[in-house]
Parts: C-alpha cells; sequence; structure tokens
C-alpha cells in the first residue's frame, strides 16, 4: 500500500507539470508530440526523416531525446539541422514532465511549429507518465512480433496514433500486417494506424499530412476557444 | 529522498526472497536462468527451441514467462512438451522473486535439470530485480540497432551471458557484428557472446553446450562445497 501511495504522489506531481508544459505549448503555439516504443524500434531513425522533410516543407522544428545513458540519438538527430537536445535520465526508465521542463529552458517554443519527444525505449513505464504532449505516438516495428500490443496494451491504449515501422522488412520478417492491425485495434479499436519505413521513406507524405493536418486542428479549436 | 527509501526497501524484500529461491534450487539441484531483452528480440522462439533441443537430449527442462497481459507465451512453449507457467504482471515492469515463488508452487523442482525464467520484455527495470537465478542472459537481436548496450547499460552489465538472436536477419538489417560486440564489451568487457537464430538453428550447438556446461559446473561446485 505504501508503495501503491508514494507512485500516487509521483503521478501527481508529474500530472500537474504536464499541464503547465501543455498550457506553455498552448501559449506558444509549438504542437507537441511523444513518442512512445520498445527499445530499437526506429524512434530515432523516424524522427531523423521526420525532422528533415517538415523542414524542407517551412515548418521550424525541434526535438528532445530520452535514453539512459549516451548522447548518441542527439548527435544523429542535429545532422537534420533542427534544434536538438538529450535527455540522460541516469538510469530511470521514462521521461518526467520535469525532465523535459529542465531541458525546454531557455528554448523560444514561440519560434517553433512543432516540437517532438523521443521517449526512454521502454514498452511499459512511459505509458503512466503525461510530459504534456498534445499527440502521443505508439511505434510498433515489424520486427518485434504482432502480439506485442495484447502483452503491453497500456502503451497502445494511451496512444493517439500507431505507427508500424521498419516496413522496409516487412517481407524477411514474415510480418503479417492484418494481424498487427487487430491486435492494435484490440486494445484500442479507433485508433489510427500508419505504416512507415524511414529508409525507403514508405508512408512519410501519410505522416508528414496528419501531423499538419493535427496541427491545424489544433490551432483552430484554440482560436475558436478563444473568441468564445 | 522518500522514493528512494522505498525503493530500496522493495528491492531488500526482493532480495531476501531471491536469496531463499537460490537455496531452493541449489537443494533440488536445478539450474535457473533469467532471460532478459527488449519486447520483441525473440526470447520466447529462443526458449521454443531450447526446450525442445534440451528435451531431445534428455535433460527435463520447465520454464515459467512473464507479461503484462495474455499467456500467448506459456501457450508457446507448451508445445515443446516441457511443464510453463505464465505469470501474467497485470501492468508491472519487471518480473520480481515473489512472482516466481507463487508459480513455483506444486512443482517438484528435484525432478527438473533446467528452469528458465522468461522476463518481461523490457530494457531497463528487470535488471534491478534478482530472481534467485544462477544466470542472468541478456538478448539482443540484429533488429534493435548495436547501440542498445550503451544506452541501457545495466541489463548488459549485469547478466552473465550476451545472445544476439535473430542472426538470420542480420543481412537485411545491415547488423554490424563486430560494433555490436564492442559496444556489449565496452559496458561489460570479460562477458561471452554468442550469436543464434532460432529459425534456422545458427549457433545452438554453441548454446546448448554452454547451459549443459555452466550447469555441471554449478553441481562440481556444489559438491565441493558440500564436502569441504
Amino acid at each position: 500500500v505504501r508503495t501503491v501511495e508514494v507512485k500516487k504522489g509521483i503521478l501527481s506531481k508529474n500530472d500537474r507539470l504536464a499541464k503547465r508544459l501543455r498550457q506553455r505549448y498552448e501559449e506558444a503555439g509549438v504542437f507537441t508530440l511523444n513518442l512512445v516504443s520498445s527499445p530499437g524500434t526506429g524512434k530515432t531513425e523516424l524522427l531523423q526523416r521526420t525532422l528533415r522533410e517538415l523542414s524542407d516543407r517551412g515548418l521550424k522544428v525541434a526535438a528532445l531525446v530520452g535514453d539512459l545513458q549516451t548522447d548518441n540519438d542527439a548527435l544523429r538527430l542535429q545532422k537534420s539541422g533542427a534544434p536538438v537536445r538529450q535527455i540522460t535520465t541516469s538510469g530511470l526508465c521514462h521521461l518526467e514532465a520535469q525532465m523535459v521542463e529542465d531541458h525546454l529552458q531557455d528554448w523560444d517554443l514561440a519560434n517553433l511549429d512543432f516540437l517532438f519527444v523521443e521517449n526512454v525505449g521502454n514498452l511499459v513505464c512511459p505509458s503512466s507518465f503525461d510530459l504534456g504532449e498534445q499527440l502521443r505516438i505508439a511505434l510498433l516495428s515489424v520486427t518485434e512480433g504482432e502480439d506485442k500490443p495484447l502483452k503491453y496494451p497500456p502503451i497502445f491504449s494511451s496512444a493517439h496514433l500507431a505507427i508500424i515501422t521498419k516496413a522496409d522488412l516487412a517481407e524477411p520478417c514474415e510480418f503479417q500486417a492484418q494481424l498487427a492491425h487487430d491486435n492494435i485495434r484490440s486494445v484500442h479499436p479507433d485508433i489510427a494506424i500508419l505504416t512507415t519505413s524511414a529508409r525507403t521513406g514508405q508512408g512519410f507524405t501519410e505522416w508528414l499530412d496528419y501531423l499538419i493536418r493535427q496541427r491545424q486542428a489544433w490551432l483552430e479549436e484554440k482560436k475558436g476557444a478563444a473568441t468564445v
């Protein structure tokens, strides 16, 4: 019981901070996404291409990346030219709102259109921690097996979109797309699912259009709320 | 500080239970292994073939498998003919010694040569929880990227053996074996590394020989200790 109380304590503190972050993002007009998946699903690879292609469309993007150790991912993502910062959790298995806030410090959020937060690779723990994002995106690679949504439901049920990654490896992995879709929808019936390959670019037009459309809808909703 | 104290409290309780389990395994002469990796690295696939091939060699094997939800893995492993039980953690991100003890209840351990415990797919949290095993085995698939040991050091530094899995997919994944070895050894310099494919059987002779040799050494060490 004691541990449960403490966990609730951590969560409600995190929820307060996440709410504050969400307000900050709304005021700045920066659409923020929290990318969650297993280690090795290809979050950084997807993000690398996403940052580059959104920049090419004239949008201003930035990223925070979480890992237990190393700044490998930040170095990879900085190649896109976008501002990127590494959050090193020193052993913690997920990002918390406080860490995000600490790493945003001197960034001018009002000068950004999109902020991507790449969580620690973990299909369990990040699902409990709101980072103030507008959308949570759960990734599943074709190499992981179609049953992961059934075994790890909270990540998929708390996400707004599921992306199947590494589609170029579907054939050697004997990936059963329909089964994966059915499994994702059995834990989250109405979720949208995209299929991508950051290597070949498959699915990226759809993914970027999705991002831009979602941000547009959010901006209009904010404007509507302001005039009511 | 309070959360740290509570975490220490959970760990020391777990450590006490793990010690008790370890004694039980020693008395029964059952060599116990704890398999840890990301979700989708192929723990179950490796185990399925391992149970079958060890049985074919006349050894008595059993398995416990951990997941947040579903008994998919137990059903898959039961096909080997070995006794298998599913541990469903209901959301918890790792196995604890108590769960293992609860699921061993009426099994006659003295009638077993090997007990495999497949942990929840998670490259972070299981590293902190001793399950009383003789050996901890960390798996890394060729699909996950060579940098995972650098980003998630505790799992690899606390393991006794590293197994690279899904070797049949090395080519389409452009897997750099030497880099992966170097990264594993940079967090755990003297660790043994095996390369396997449960699909093709690659590396299984070496893996089974390793298991049998390790168990033999452990039995002899126990005997030695008893006669001193």
